[in-house]
Formats: structure tokens, sequence, C-alpha cells
């Protein structure tokens, strides 16, 4: 475990007017978590004077301090000069930062204004860190700067599009040189799909407490859980043959590869092509399988279909079936699924039709009911679940359902 | 404006580590707004001596601390105990507590262990909150408790189906009081899409500065920004006029709603109907729009059409308009929007037609060139633009603009 005394700082008026979720603490914990490093303290500033005060408290007390924010080409984007005030040193233009800014607007074609020339700004000793994803660099104070107590600041762009690659690409690599080699364990981290965090409590975290030298972690979110194994390799292989022993079904990936990827991948390595027919989840399974790069081998008709129309229409449906079972239920899934690989010729479809909420219920179906349809050169199998959410949880639990059904039978075909 | 000074410190271990999300600060931070009340800072420590370095810090530079978690029955639960040591008072058994504690139990028909006593601890002089929905209590420990400078505190349980109902049922009605009626500001909220930030800071920050009283903020993600007004009825408006003045064409809502919500409203209002024609956001389009209850009056046949064949086989895209234009081309993309209105028999289709990335691109067509088609009873119109981004972010962006040039189409049509 290491010693090295972390800590967040995010600055943003949204943040705290709830009007922006603060996810960058939730992330980053992760992220260092991944790395054996822990982060002590996480807080959020309005921007301002504010944020003058919380870097002179946190680089008193802290080795690492990483802020979020305030990078902006605005008036209120105050952290850069901050951070100087705080650390005594002087800043100047940044020549290499200026260019990229420059490019940054030509290759968008769009006019460069003043205010953008703020965010070539430095601190004298200080790194630029480049951002492919925005305009405003990031900047990494290294610990010799910070006077005494010495303290390294990262300050970093709010956008999670641009903070993410980021943090990947320049502070991890500086963190882990701050942090030296042997603090460092190693990570494996295991997802599963399907089963949850209780599953593991309940069976699994006795058994691997006996394991000396191991740490264990989960995260869990909707319809998945993450078990990270920390320790050495020995330790590592130990935990996971015992996790594999009893979780082996549901296991999805080792390599942090999320459901989607896994069943491209999959279709990919087996020449195998898929279709969707979705009602109650809207696109959003076809979505998630075209974040994929590279979907488009295995992927090539999706049917939103919405309507009980639209089903007959599009994939054929018949309107007996609809009449006679509804739109949700097992035989309308079913039909909907081989209409799918029929219509595209694809050699798996899926279908997805339910009741999202938060009308649409009844006593029989209520909200939350969802028929799935797995189509396949064995036949089609169907599946009834209830999963009552909120309409996005909802869709996003069936979507995750949606896919690990494609991801089952590729496995079970092959 | 309000003077009051509030502070919320959330307690425990796993939200540093990123395994369970803080969505604590985000949801009291949008409760406090709607009362016009602020949070000055929000602060994330682990269990243990952090809590009471943390309750000292914050009870004596602000007005309210909002205190979650570490009301536990487990050792590691001393949010209690700290804060009786930090405002220097005695702890009692509060017998009403202690009964509800009982009930608990007994309804649940579970037996109530030694450890859950210490749930029924009070400080002398605080009130105790009601827990219906667990068994920690909250505690309020009035102003006059924390000496000098006095500091209203609220400890508060962690999950959030018992914080909700203990925050509107105790909290809300004590901080009402506290601040008293006059500090009470109003907000209103303005959604843009399609225009940035930086036009609003080069366009109109200056303008609104001038205005007395308002206070100003900007909240601004892919594609879209919003402005937030506050300060009494009639600043705001005024805030509101010069600001419609010159970005009424961006406007999208007033009270909240997002684009997908604004374009079901309207396609319900009008009574017309959608479909889509997705090719490289792959099902995002229809997603987001099945995002929004009662969608399906309005929405009825998505079609991703990821392959030419799909093009062509679903939606009628010609061949030769394949192969003379390619399939990212606003002929194609017209094709499209005109095939997904014809086949599914809405009032209008929309389409889009890009290169996701990262592979694909040529020198006439790059990564991130991105075509649209709007279908509606005056015809079509098509679009070619560029956003060269990751992946997932040019699926965003290119779905904010595919739903925006329907809420457009809609006001122009109507």
């Amino acid at each position: 475990m290491t010693a090295m005394r972390i800590e967040i700082l995010n600055t943003g008026t949204e943040l705290l007017l709830g009007s922006t979720a603060n996810t960058h603490g939730t992330w980053m914990g992760q992220e260092l978590v991944k790395l054996g490093l822990r982060v002590q303290r996480q807080m959020t500033v309005p921007d301002g004077q504010a944020i003058l005060d919380s870097l002179r408290e946190t680089t008193s007390r802290s080795d690492v301090v990483l802020v979020t924010g305030g990078l902006g080409p605005t008036s209120d984007d105050i952290t850069r000069e901050a951070l100087a005030e705080v650390l005594g040193v002087e800043m100047i233009e940044d020549e290499a930062a200026l260019r990229s800014l420059r490019e940054f607007f030509e290759k968008r074609n769009k006019p460069m204004v003043r205010a953008n020339l703020k965010q070539a700004q430095n601190l004298v000793g200080a790194d630029i860190l480049p951002n492919n994803n925005g305009t405003a660099p990031g900047i990494y104070a290294p610990p010799r700067l910070g006077g005494d107590p010495k303290c390294a600041v990262f300050l970093l762009p709010g956008p999670p599009r641009e903070l993410y690659p980021m943090f990947h690409d320049e502070v991890i690599p500086r963190l882990k040189a701050l942090a030296g080699v042997d603090e460092i364990d190693n990570v494996r981290e295991l997802k599963f799909v399907g089963v949850g965090e209780s599953d593991f409590h309940d069976q699994l975290d006795d058994e691997l407490a006996k394991i000396e030298g191991l740490e264990v972690g989960y995260c869990a979110r909707l319809g998945e859980v993450d078990l990270r194994l920390i320790g050495s390799d020995a330790v590592i292989e130990q935990g996971r043959e015992l996790t594999l022993a009893k979780f082996d079904e549901f296991l999805v990936s080792e390599d942090g590869a999320n459901l989607e990827t896994v069943v491209v991948r999959e279709l990919t390595r087996l020449g195998k092509t898929l279709s969707t027919a979705e009602s109650c989840t809207g696109g959003l399974v076809a979505s998630r399988i075209t974040d994929v790069s590279g979907a488009s081998s295995v992927f090539t008709h999706g049917f939103v279909t919405y309507s009980n129309e639209a089903k007959s229409q599009l994939i054929g449906v018949s309107g007996d079936t609809l009449v006679a079972h509804g739109a949700v239920s097992q035989e309308v899934a079913s039909e909907m699924a081989e209409g799918a690989r029929r219509t595209s010729g694809s050699d798996y479809g899926i279908s997805i039709t339910g009741i999202a909420g938060p009308s649409g219920g009844t006593a029989d179906k209520p909200v939350g009911t969802v028929c799935f349809g797995i189509a396949g050169p064995n036949g089609v199998k169907t599946f009834r679940e209830m999963h009552p959410r909120s309409r996005r949880d909802f869709k996003q639990q069936a979507s995750q359902r949606a896919l690990d059904l494609v991801r089952r039978a590729l496995k079970a075909d092959h």
C-alpha cells in the first residue's frame, strides 16, 4: 500500500449547483485504485476565490493534488493563475500550446477568439499536457515547484472526453514515477454480467479473505460487477481460480473489455453477423454495438420496431400473434428475433420487447416486464423477465441482458 | 443572494475508492438551488480520523454543514461521536429513538443486535431526525450547540432511500427557518443547442454583467449550453430578454427539458410522427427519442442501416446513388430521410450517415465527416458537417445535430 497522499479538487460552480453530476471523483478513484493508489480526500469548490483557498489547503497537506476544471477561456476560469500565486511562480505563454490551439481552430474552420489566448499560458517550470480533444491544455507542476512542503499539482480539463484521455496519457505515467515502481501492485480486473455484488459477498468473500496478500475490490453497476484483484501475480492467480470456480458462466472479460466489445469481438472472430429487433430498448442495443470500432463487419441491419405495425411490416411479426399474446410476449419476441435474422440474412437475431414505463403496465404485464428472443442457426430461445426500474435504467438493464444473451449463444454454439 | 454558507461533507471510504458513485453532492445541490440556497463546498473524506478533522474545519468556516454517512451500527461509524467531540457536548440515549429502533426490527421480525443500540445515541441539546426507511436516525445540532463561530450541523444517513425522504421532511424546513424567507432567490435555466459557451462569452457576458443583482452561470456539454440566471424575477426577465435577442434560434427550453424531450413534446403537440434512418449513429438517435416517456405516440419506425445493402433493402436508397456519391454523401442522406419517411408513413424522416472512425476515412471524406437529411411535408434538406472526435463523442454530437434539425424543421413548418 502506498503512502502517497493524493487529493482531488474539482472546481466549478455548476458541480455545486447539482446541474452537472460530479463523476470525476468516482472515475479517478477507480483509475487510481487500479494503480494501487488511494485518494485521501475529494473536494468540490465553486469558481472564484475558493479555488485559491483550496489550492493552498490541499497543496500544504498532500503529495499530489489532481485539479479539474477552470481551464477554459473565460474570466471565471482562474485555476492557472491561482496555482501560480499559490506556488509563487510566474506565468509565460507556451509556444507549442499556442500552436496547438491555432491548429485546433483551423481544423474546425472556426475563428480563434482573443479569450482563447489565455489557454496557452503556462507556469514557469511546469509541463504543458496536450489536449487532443479540446482547447484547454493541462498543466503539470512537479514537486520542486511547490516549495515546502512539496506537492505535485495536475491541472486538468473538466469535460470527461478531454479529461479521460489526458489522465491516461499524461497523468498516470507521472503518478507512477512519483509513487515509485515498488509501491505499485499488480491489478487484474474481471468483468461479470448477470450476477450481483451480493452474490460475490455471500459466496466468495470469506474464501478470498484467506489468501494472504490479496486485496479485493468490487465495482458494481446496473447488471454488472467488476472484481479487482490486487497483489502479486501468484496471489492474483489464486484468487482468480477461486472466483472462476464459482462464477465462470458470468465472466465477460479479463482485459477490461466491456460487454458490447466482447460481443463484437466474438462475432468477428467467428465470422458471424448479428441483427437487432428492438421495441422497448428503442435502438440502445444497436447503439451500444456500434460504439465498438469494427462493428460494421458484423452488424448490418437494426430494426427499431416501436409500433405493432412496424413489427409486422419490417420483420414479419404476424398480426395474429400480436393479437393473441400482445406485443410484450415471448411469442412476439420469438417472431421478432427470427424476423430480424431472416430479413437481414444475419447469422443471429436478438429481440427485445417490454414495458419501460412509467405508463403502459397492466396487472398481467406490469411496468418492467420484458421479453427477449435470440435466434440463431440452432433455432430460437425466448426469455421473460422483470426489471421494475426507471425508464432509462430499464433500457440499460434490458440492453445488458440482450447483449449477454448474444454472448452466451455464441459461446454455446461454438 | 443568500449569505448562508452551506457545506456538504460526505463520509465513506467506498466513495473515494470509486466503488460507489457519490451522487449525494449533486442531488443536494439541486434541492438547495430550488430553495435559492447555495453549496459553498463539498468534501468527501474516508471513515476514521478524517471525519473528526473535517468536521472541525467545516464547522469553523460555515453556517450549515450537511454530513452524510457514518451513522451505521459498526465500529467505523463514528460520525456522532466525532461531532460530540467537536462541539464539546455529551451524548445520551434517546428514548424515542430507541423505541423506533425496536419497532423497526419487530416489524421486520429480525433480532436487534447490541451494536444497533449505538444508533439511539443523541447529542445533548440536539434533535433526533426520524428515519422511516432504515435504522439510523439523523441528528440536527442547532447553531447554539456549535459554540463560536456558531454552525448548524445535520448528520444524515448515507443510503439515498433513507437520505432523500429525511432531507425533504426534516432538513428543508429547518434550512428555510435558518435562512429566513427573504434570502431566497429565483433561478431560471435556459437550454441552448448548436451554439458554444464561448459564443455567449463573446457576445453576451459584458451586457449581462451590467444588470445589477443578476448572477449568471453556464454549464456546457457536447453541443449544448445551459445558461442559469439567478436573482429577482425582474432581473431574470431582463437577462432573459437580452439573451434571447441574440440566441433565440438556439433556445431549446426554459423548463429544464432536454433536446429529445422537446422534440417528442413538439411532435406530440403538433400531432406529427417521426422516423429515423441511422448509419453512423447506429441507433443512438432512436434510443434518445425513446428515452422520453410518451415517445411511442410519435415514433414508430427506426432503421439502423449500417451497410449499403440495408440502406437499399430497407429504405430504398438507390444502388446508383450509393455508387456515384458513396454512402457518406448528401445525396444518400437525402434518399435515406425520404425512404424512412415513405416506408414508415411518418410525417418527418431524419437521416444520419457519416464516418465515426477511427478507421474508414479518406482524403475526400476524413473521419468526422457526417451528412444529415431531414425530410418532411415541404421536401427534404441536407447538410454536410465535420465533427472530428472520438467515436462515442462523434455519435453523440451527430445525434445532437440530428435532433436539433428535427426541432428546427418543426419550428419552421408550424
